[in-house]
């Protein structure tokens, strides 16, 4: 019944790329790096594992939802970043949380933090473990005596449905599947899809302020939050369920992205829609990324909001299996539950055309759409077979307002081509899609591929994400659209957030955690 | 050239209502009241108001942007809310600011305020004065030695239009008109019209979340913010020009509804749109107020967004001198600026049908939701002409899930209408629109008239406020939509916020504003 996720690598434990796909994707590699064969190393299993002695244990009250078994140690040692895997592949498992507690109520939340602001345990929210920015890590800060992982999955309940305001009360620890598969039945849907939906949970997206299947304007989970239930070393708090209000700064915006730092969302009312039942959409093909970039603000400018409106480059067209590599794709789509949206889609249609996008004929189940889409849900399963071959390829992803996009564009691929052929001492590839978008702005979404050494995987992955990251902090963007910040893209978020809003952010966890057990090193230090 | 505002009343000096509005104004409450005359007091002149001398002088440096004239200390001496007029018909001035500081830029700012720390000064950031709840009024904190009301309205330029991205840089005390005439030549809007257009500052909009127009879905600035500047005692900040992030909790969001408590927002990137050119609409009849309810959430939770959605219960109908009150009324409106709404409006206009809404024949330039449209703006104009007759008249605003609507307005009407009665000892009226609407819930507005006794018009005004804000909180209701928190507000603010909450942002407040020199009593007791 119980379907295991992987202490290394994405997903189930039953789950992995086919014997096709690892093939297309290490075809791509042998034309890019122009090798024949890849130094594959061994990844260690479970017992091979040696896992540094629990430094506490807990107290009686809550040794029923404590582990220390080295399975449940394992799988929190990390999240599922490039340096996470790395570490797996290295069976460097020495930050090991030194206990995983699963409470199952909010009252058994409190119970751990109380033990924890005791003994003092840095306390690491844990949802889904898909962070790839180091979110999750059980890192102590300087003083504690050890590190619990707060695994919030027993906490998965939909505890009250409101058809008339079509919102739903649930727990934090919610997974993506069963909350849809609890909604089902009333005809609701939250309807929010990162690529990470099967693997994370609803207090995690709101943590990490995720961006979700809808591709435009109303992309995050922010706009779905009618109210948070969120347990802090200082006790509970609860904001108002409320359509809107304007009394004060918005209250929930304090944790809608607070990553763990100031507590752990226990509860939260998400707004809901019907199920769509009326779709439109296409592949539509462009001469090359600027053009399509220019047909999304168009449409975006223009009040369309397509439900889907991405745009690859040619090379991520042809890495991904969704063309040849001779066309810029762009996935477009409306959906909606009342009323037909073939008028929009038309007007959306007109105005691609009108910046040279070409509409692909219908082609069911297998045109470049779908043939993405299906590319898109299998990518993180790749990181876990090419890591062992020494293949740095990883992702980043910002936001930037129109006006710079290509300047931007240019000097973020620039920066990161050099550093992967100074670092590796070959050219490697950067590749560029836009996932979400705004009437003001995209959000470029770019992967790069090296080929990295066994032994210096992390230090070459770190000094490519450092010329990356210093590029887009300098050209303007975000560090992070939706992957959250986590403690990897603390340097450029403290680059990009006001120090004055940093010492605002100090102030408020300082009042909330005055211990500073939440989540060391992500976000502050106050 | 300069055309002066009211230091006493609303608006311009040279506006008021006309002989017809005040005589229909009047008339409503004769039948209302059933009294034949009121018994009508002076409104002291500039001349007859004594003001209290300057409690301090400001320094050569500052000299050329301060005044002590009276009639500047008598304007920025009140808002607009009810006991602000009161006050001003009694000719109680004894809370005018000392000193009325005009600064020019960002640096002049930080003058002011290097200044109050050092006296120390309360200081009270003032944009258009149009504030109904009590913020702006100069109140010292415990220990200042005086206050400064820091006028923003001659930093008034839009610094630069980015018409790629649409959007503009523009100081924050800029008032709506001159935005609005700024922004045409570019064919550019920022479309958002709260009531106080007229007499209100951008910076004032973003300081109290304000809320515009647009009556559906994105209606508060907060939406259209891209980025904002805010000068506080510990320096400037300045958050990235981004379309979205996911970078930590939004540093803008600690601004946006600060309400001048943290420090003045003298910048901000803005969002805008290319002006309407496609507009459809009609006045929509419906039996009763609550079957009008029911459309307006049909009609938003089938995903229609109309750009105007408001609807009137028969006695707001009938006050308004819309129709004859004998059904509620929706006013109902699409605008765009790309593509033919009609499709929609259809859409709508059935889905009205469906709750017995029955569309009114076309009657361009005088039909019902004309006149309402007239009747809203010149509502302002009525309270300095009732205030003098001891006519008790003001209006809240909240908002609330759709499933709790109907108890709810039963509960706050209740509870208004037995106040009236038993503070004023006879009836008296309440009414009820919906200003904005979201797919969860509406944004309810009230109307309540009294007649009041000279003498006693605050307390029996503020008993018969707390009676209804008792209700709203008790009902599960916001304190405020878009009027702002303030110092009147503040009661039920502190039980609607939770206490954990306030706890983090009087940590935030103090690590930005640590003297306490801004605002006092709103929002937050540090």
């Amino acid at each position: 019944m119980t379907r295991l996720r992987k202490f290394y690598g994405w997903g189930f434990q039953d789950e992995e790329l086919s014997a096709a796909e690892e093939a297309a994707w290490l075809g791509n590699f042998h034309r890019l790096f122009s090798v024949d064969r890849f130094e594959e190393r061994h990844v260690p299993s479970l017992a091979e594992i040696s896992l540094p002695t629990p430094r506490v244990t807990p107290p009686p009250a809550l040794e029923a939802i404590c582990t220390v078994e080295p399975y449940e140690r394992a799988l929190h040692s990390f999240g599922k970043s490039y340096p996470d895997t790395v570490h797996g592949l290295h069976g460097n498992y020495a930050a090991a949380p030194d206990i995983v507690a699963y409470p199952r109520t909010g009252n058994e939340v409190a119970g751990v933090i109380d033990w924890a602001g005791g003994v003092p345990l840095s306390i690491i929210p844990f949802g889904g473990g898909s962070s790839v920015v180091g979110g999750v890590n059980p890192v102590r800060r300087h003083g504690a005596k050890g590190a619990v992982s707060l695994d919030l999955s027993r906490m998965n309940r939909v505890i009250e449905v409101d058809p008339t305001s079509r919102a739903a009360r649930m727990e934090g620890g919610i997974f993506g599947p069963a909350l849809e598969a609890e909604l089902r039945p009333h005809g609701l849907t939250l309807r929010h899809f990162p690529q990470s939906f099967e693997h994370s949970t609803l207090g995690g997206w709101i943590a990490t302020r995720s961006g979700g299947h809808y591709a435009t304007l109303r992309t995050h989970i922010d706009d779905f939050v009618e109210s948070v239930r969120v347990v802090t070393p200082r006790g509970a708090l609860e904001t108002r369920r409320l359509p809107a209000s304007g009394a004060g700064p918005n209250p929930a915006g304090l944790f809608i992205g607070s990553e763990g730092t100031l507590g752990v969302i226990t509860e939260a009312w998400l707004r809901l829609t019907p199920r769509p039942r009326h779709r439109c959409g296409t592949a539509v093909w462009f001469p090359d990324f600027f053009q399509a970039a220019a047909a999304v603000r168009a449409l975006l400018q223009a009040g369309l909001t397509p439900a889907n409106c991405r745009i690859l480059d040619p090379e991520e067209v042809r890495n991904t299996g969704s063309g040849d590599g001779s066309a810029a794709l762009m996935v477009l789509g409306f959906e909606g539950w009342d009323h037909p949206l073939e008028s929009l889609f038309s007007r959306a249609l007109a105005l691609a055309a009108d910046h040279g996008g070409r509409a692909a004929h219908a082609e069911p189940g297998q045109g470049a759409a779908e043939k993405w889409r299906t590319a898109f849900i299998r990518m993180p399963y790749a990181r876990e077979r090419m890591v062992p071959r020494a293949i740095i390829s990883d992702t980043f992803e910002t936001a930037i307002t129109w006006e710079r996009f290509e300047s931007f564009h240019a000097a973020v691929t620039r920066a990161t081509l050099d550093a992967i052929r100074e670092v590796t001492g070959r050219p490697g590839q950067i590749t560029c899609r836009v996932t979400h978008a705004y009437p003001d702005g995209p959000a470029p979404y770019f992967s790069f591929h090296a080929l990295g050494r066994h032994g210096a995987l992390i230090e070459q992955w770190q000094a490519i994400k450092n010329a990356a990251s210093d590029a887009l902090i300098a050209a303007g963007g975000t560090i992070t659209h939706h992957h959250a910040v986590g403690r990897d893209h603390r340097p450029w978020y403290d680059k990009e957030r006001p120090d004055l809003f940093a010492a605002a952010l100090g102030a408020a966890k300082s009042a909330l955690d005055p211990g500073s057990l939440f989540n060391p090193g992500v976000l502050i230090d106050p």
